[in-house]
């Protein structure tokens, strides 16, 4: 076992965010003697996590996300949790660190002890988001964070991806009429715990009162959530503060309601399996993909089923039989 | 090459119902030599097919989807065409051959030469059904049916998978509250690029329209299809035909514009490359699956998982490198 390693877990179970931002350094460095280290790391912090609630926020680029995620958690922060707010942005691509526009964009949260930002980039790989969110997470649990807040752009596969990691999802929507929503991708909508329509104070009321009424109508077409209720439609405004309270208050039943049912146990236990499976999955997948020979294999019966002369079935099995 | 295997396709060609069948069987079965041969005949019927228009018909248990697709049927053959009718039910096991059923419930399309309705059962298998149900498309089109309806239930995990082989898709709805509609699984709805709403005479006009208007609604909400159009909401009643050449004519439309603009076969590639992806991953994981090492393996870290002391990622990587 690496001494630094176990420096590291004290400092981070003592709560130093400096120690919390370098476990999660470590843990994205693709370096071998690193990857140990952080195997290590997590094998210690594994075990006494799990104690915090898990929020998704989605919603499309302008609906006023960070905004939004700055109130609720200075809110939070207020009735005494500490927050963390780990951003998926698959459009960008460096590797951590550059959370200056997140710090830009929750004010009060980057100035504040109990709150900690950090940016997850994608680099394009989405199986290496889930996997680093989702030990981020336990990381962020080490160091006592209890609200973690997931934030995605509500466009990608990024939110489904979420949506096994998270307990619960809010999405974010802006009154209007409707057609923004097209913006969302499948399945985001049916994966909402909660929505909240945001910037009301900006909008006229009535404008905000349909498109309130438009929502629960559409929502009304969608199957439930596995908890078996229709998520509510909330007004909020975070220039205002108006339904920040409201919010929070419906977010924390919600999850307390879950936990006390013993929902959120057997939903994350069912979530750990559902990424050992995927992990398995993709690292078969990954090997494949790394033998010279069984690529050969696939292009020629790509070549074949799309020239058409190939059932995709009978053309599988060719592959699998030349490997 | 088997001389059977080859008279048997001839007679398929010549447009023998009884040959399809036969055909079809053999492409059910389980045993080696009925594989080898299946293969045969596949290889042969697939470079000559791919002209008919290959329509998905979902819909909730009540909907009327028998009745519909036996008059829709009825008047695509007063059009000049020949009609098969493949219906997936996943809640079957039996292996194909009971047709009786189907006959009963779809009077007059299993009484005309012009017909040919065969149920796929699942087995629980939903791979199979995909390999199965593609494959018969083929051996349907090399019989020289240019109309292809499958026909599942809207509630399961199917009419994803059938998406990934038809064309277009066809949901059907009753009139009524809406509240039905939560049967309907996810991602069905965003699938449909047409909904008609049935038995409209057995209903109020009123409340017709109504549940007309809150289907656009709804589907306003959702993301469009490929070809850029939300789906029209029609009202059928196959009892009195009513809008069923309207509900004709709007398919033929569809369907031709896709196949002109290029739309249709460029769809038909992307999905026919899918399932040699899935196939060749589904063949791995089979593979995995019948290793005992690696079920040991994956037995030990889904223990370690669900007891959290380990993330799913790193017992994941434990799997990989035991095997």
């Amino acid at each position: 076992m690496d001494a630094s390693v176990n420096e590291l877990f004290d400092q981070l179970r003592s709560g130093d965010r400096v120690a919390l931002g370098k476990a999660i350094t470590l843990m994205e460095s693709t370096r071998l003697h690193d990857r140990a280290s952080a195997k290590h790391l997590l094998d210690r912090c594994i075990p006494i996590g799990g104690k915090s609630y898990r929020l998704g926020v989605t919603g499309i680029p302008g609906v006023g996300k960070s905004t939004l995620i700055d109130v609720l958690g200075m809110e939070l922060i207020g009735r005494g949790h500490k927050v963390a707010v780990l951003a998926i942005d698959p459009s960008s691509t460096s590797s951590g660190g550059s959370i200056l526009g997140d710090k830009t964009r929750m004010e009060k949260l980057a100035q504040n002890d109990a709150a900690f930002i950090r940016p997850t980039a994608t680099g394009g790989n989405l199986g290496g988001v889930a996997r680093r969110t989702r030990e981020t997470i336990a990381l962020c649990e080490a160091a006592g964070y209890d609200r973690i807040l997931i934030e995605t752009v509500g466009v990608g596969q990024s939110e489904l991806e979420v949506d096994q990691m998270t307990d619960m999802n809010l999405l974010l929507m802006i009154s209007g009429a409707g057609d923004e929503l097209q913006g969302i991708k499948r399945g985001i909508m049916e994966a909402a715990d909660i929505v909240a329509i945001t910037k009301t104070s900006s909008q006229d009321a009535d404008r905000t009162k349909i498109a309130q009424r438009d929502l629960l109508n559409a929502i009304h077409f969608l199957p439930t959530r596995a908890h078996g209720r229709h998520p509510q439609v909330l007004l909020t405004d975070a220039l205002t503060g108006a339904g920040i309270v409201e919010l929070t208050d419906h977010l924390e039943d919600l999850f307390t309601s879950e936990k006390t049912s013993g929902a959120m146990d057997s939903k994350r236990r069912d979530q750990d399996l559902h990424w050992l499976q995927k992990a398995v999955e993709t690292g078969l997948m990954d090997r494949f993909n790394q033998d010279a020979g069984a690529m050969q294999a696939l292009e020629a019966a790509r070549n074949a089923v799309r020239s058409g002369i190939k059932s995709p079935f009978a053309a599988a099995e060719d592959v699998l039989d030349a490997i």
